[in-house]
């Protein structure tokens, strides 16, 4: 199954190429490199394709071993949260002005809807001014950017998450575009990234997920300087950012993705596991060093209809497996989930703080 | 050595941590996470020991087996500038306009001033105009801005290229940022970066060094997808675009730096090695799985009286060792190096065709 989603993978990306006249332009005088002018045209699709391991039912290891601690992501998220409501209320007591965080959803995802509704309580429970634009699926490209444009120029709005995936037929790169650099709280803009990247430079803001799995590494006491960690995805919203972050604090970080030959291999030689592929329970326990902190910001939802949304999240990690050879891992739900919207808080508080000048 | 190394490094971070009042911030009610605020704190310099290693002299491996091929750099660098002075003579015969690339050069560096010889040479050989703007080794920040600044708004300048390193009390971050993005065709602005990392989206200038290294294994014929590939170093110059161009070529990417543990063993596990810590012989032949391909950028200047300039260039690959293990490798001088000022041609003409809109 595995060649054949690579085989398939190679005739997208073929098929790409040639949709690019790649293969074409080559002949042409214009064309001096061998290189591909487009790196557009290298990008396919993250089809990952479970591995027969697994398909296999958890088959829990009964060695007696000590389980590992569970990273209470909503514990620390809770602590965090309570400090950024004191840090609100301090700030509207000395100054009369309070964060605000404008949320724009396009469609009726579920998944996304519950994302949003979870970000917009979190802010009021904290004292954070929220403001909720919702566009129907349809809407034309135009009417998004109207609106990102409209809340960048808004001086009481300090940060404005367009919630992804977005509908097909918009460009996302365009709508993130007519984002203000000092507005985007998700990190996602490729100035915030490319800053995350260079040594000696400051991002704005530091994508939420990822902030919230260093903060959760941190507070457990895990070493990262000079771990190996592996990141297992490499979308620009988790993967990227967080293996560009890990490096920052100086781990070894290696990226496998979905045409890594041996992911099972590498992952199991890291100390540090940050599985974000988005498929459930990719990750098994022949996958894991025995002792490895696992981090799981895998939340696939899967149907359920016995959950109250009709669905339930479920993780990159079999949790039941890891639990048994990892000496600590996070929890799906209440692992990153929790720690992300967190950050969202952190990060709108930092640019109101920095809009006001607020110490 | 390498322990003493790595604690000289954790005593330079906590220096840097505590410069920064991390750990007194910590007890303050708005240091809300335990991560640290300012990412640049966990910077240092990336000071290599060599290895007990690298401090051997070169035992030839004499198992008989086939040395591996040497990849020609300056050979294909060559035929790169002859199309693009092809491409050159098209653009001025067409529209009576040719490339501008501005150079500037702050103080005396030996090594610098040679680098920026051999680009204003390839320039006029291939018809590319140049501008050579020299600057005292004590000028003011400012007269750096201003000279960039002078360049961004030439219109006859399609490239502006300020030689790194700058001295050390120049801001290197300041005196980029006013470099026109358009006009950035050594790609180090924090936006190319970020645009080179993330998946759909296109920086428009890839860094020279980096897309030199892709154009050699492309034209070697060496299979990038899905490859293991290793890159030694993580300078915002060569490391860390390599590896993200790497990435976007869809090979597995593991990058080793100053505090890796087990630099030898994780790089003997790569297909592919891309070496730019900047250490002369750093990568002995137990580092090389046995028919890796390995591309050499590091350039050290070593004093050599014998040579013409007082110095000459080591790479950080034991060529005599690894020629032995390797399939492929590049030397040095002749393998990267030329190439670099090649894509920096490339890039001059790409961007003067995008000013024109020649096609």
């Amino acid at each position: 199954m595995r060649i054949i989603a690579i085989m398939k993978s190679i005739e997208q990306r073929m098929a790409a190429a040639w949709r690019n006249k790649y293969i074409i332009r080559r002949a042409l005088s214009t064309q001096i490199l061998m290189s591909p002018q487009s790196l557009v045209s290298l990008d396919f699709p993250e089809n990952w394709t479970p591995t027969p391991d697994s398909l296999r039912p958890p088959t829990l290891n009964c060695s007696g071993a000590q389980d590992a601690v569970t990273i209470d992501g909503k514990l620390i998220a809770e602590d965090i949260r309570s400090t950024v409501a004191t840090e609100v209320k301090r700030m509207k007591e000395a100054i009369g002005k309070v964060p605000g965080l404008a949320v724009i959803l396009v469609g009726q995802r579920r998944d996304s809807q519950t994302y949003v509704r979870n970000k917009i309580k979190a802010c009021e429970e904290v004292g954070i001014k929220s403001l909720f634009h919702e566009l129907p699926e349809d809407c034309p490209q135009d009417a998004v950017v109207s609106a990102v444009s409209s809340f960048s120029e808004d001086p009481s709005i300090h940060g404005i998450l367009v919630q992804l995936p977005l509908p097909q037929h918009l460009d996302e790169v365009k709508i993130l575009n007519a984002l203000r650099l000092e507005k985007d709280v998700d990190g996602f803009h490729p100035m915030n990234m490319g800053n995350l990247a260079m040594r000696g430079r400051e991002p704005l803001f530091i994508p939420c997920a990822p902030k919230g799995c260093i903060e959760l590494l941190i507070r457990s006491g895990v070493e990262i300087m000079g771990k190996n960690a592996v990141v297992i995805g490499r979308s620009n919203v988790v993967g990227l950012p967080i293996a560009l972050l890990l490096q920052r604090h100086h781990a070894t970080v290696s990226v496998v993705h979905v045409l890594t030959d041996n992911p099972e291999e590498i992952t199991s030689e890291a100390d540090i596991v940050v599985a974000a592929a988005g498929v459930p329970n990719l990750v098994r326990s022949n996958w894991l060093k025995p002792g490895a902190v696992v981090i799981d910001v895998g939340t696939c939802p899967v149907e359920d209809p016995s959950s109250e949304y009709g669905y339930r999240l479920v993780g990159d990690v079999c949790y039941e497996e890891a639990v048994k050879v990892a000496s600590a891992i996070t929890p799906v739900p209440g692992g990153v989930g929790p720690m992300t919207i967190a950050m969202l808080l952190t990060n709108t508080l930092d640019s109101a703080k920095r809009a006001y000048q607020f110490v």
